[in-house]
């Protein structure tokens, strides 16, 4: 697991004054960072460097996120297939759970669009990073 | 169910030259306008006339969504329940399906802070655009 | 001059209950797709095809746009260079103008990193949507 | 002048392989934070707590920024009138100048709809973060 740290914006609140759902997609992607640079160590993107694609995101909301107090994620891998492997994200603000979600990447050759197995030296990496959903 | 028509923008690109998926978020959101409507017909919204809050969304990406050529949204009502409904959403482009998912919508109370039953003449609204799931 | 229409999205808006004004600059991107559509009518964007930069932005805000109703954005060429051109555009909402701004758009060369000059051919393309400022 | 670090996401890439111009008016907005503190130190913004509201921001885009590096935005107060205030920007990425920009802020009375003077305490606070544009 690991944490990342975001810092509201203005523009991230909407007329009910809470952050609105939305922005939780571009917080969670932004949390996502370290697992772009275990598949691209140079995080110099292209169709030859970069083998992940997005299949699916999800988002539970379980609590209001406010402007005024930074807001943790919390991710990590809660599973590895043979061509894809599933972030699992949590967002919590001032000691509560506010939202929770997952990403399923899957690994894909941009060239041939085709899902390819991830290679053995990621899933190592991946599973330094393994947590277990709370059930 | 209704449609929408989304005009893509430049910056909702990414790096790897399509749609980047956190966009649809957004877009799902827009086409979701009528949903508002029906439950605030005025649209002037705050904790006295509004009653919607976001409790989950999912998106499942199934093709890659260009800049040059617009989008369709295609929007419908899945699930009425007692205190939620379901939304189900469609990206089509070019004849493709490229995205769908959910917003599962609780109905609510801002001032007293608890999910309250969707009244009877806005589950009648909501019926009118009933969809039935692709299986 | 050319108009777009903009439907406001829930998420524009900000806690004071007005659309954000860092959500203009997506309005005003959207609204220069024609501009686009000039240097690259394919829209198929990459280093070969594209041949625009962004070197400047501003914005004066005059009035609150507001969520409930559709945005007219009014743009249209105010100045045309040698090397680069300017977009001069509007925000309308009920009647009212709410926002404004200048785009100025260089002609670049991306492989050589270097500014180029505007094609005859172009020039006469945006002289077709010439606009005069208001002073 | 203080300084704010941005971690660049994914989505902020556009087609073109860099950060997209739009996200910069984000980026500075998030960089303002400390100036809605000074204004509304509990951040709990409403029309009797909140007296900002934005005239003008601009924007010079002078280098690419690129995804795989953190920014720096250093802000500073370089104008203190008697109704508003302006605040300059600059984006740094790697040693290098990328972008920079304005924004005129009006000291304002959301109940009332009015421009009011910048209160005398707010000035001297303001004043601490005085920074003098380069020519």
């Amino acid at each position: 697991m690991w944490t990342t740290t975001i810092y509201p914006r203005f523009g991230d609140t909407d007329i009910l004054g809470h952050i609105n759902n939305t922005v939780l997609a571009a917080w969670f992607e932004q949390a996502r960072n370290p697992i772009f640079k275990i598949f691209c160590p140079s995080l110099e993107i292209n169709y030859d460097t970069f083998s992940l694609i997005m299949a699916h995101t999800d988002y539970d909301f379980v609590g209001e996120i406010c402007f005024r107090q930074e807001v943790e994620i919390r991710s990590g891998v809660s599973r590895i297939g043979t061509k894809s492997f599933t972030v699992y994200q949590e967002a919590w603000q001032g000691g509560r759970l506010c939202a929770k979600g997952h990403a399923v990447i899957v690994h894909y050759d941009f060239r041939q669009k085709i899902s390819t197995p991830v290679p053995e030296e990621k899933r190592l990496l991946l599973a330094e990073h393994a947590v277990q959903e709370p059930s």
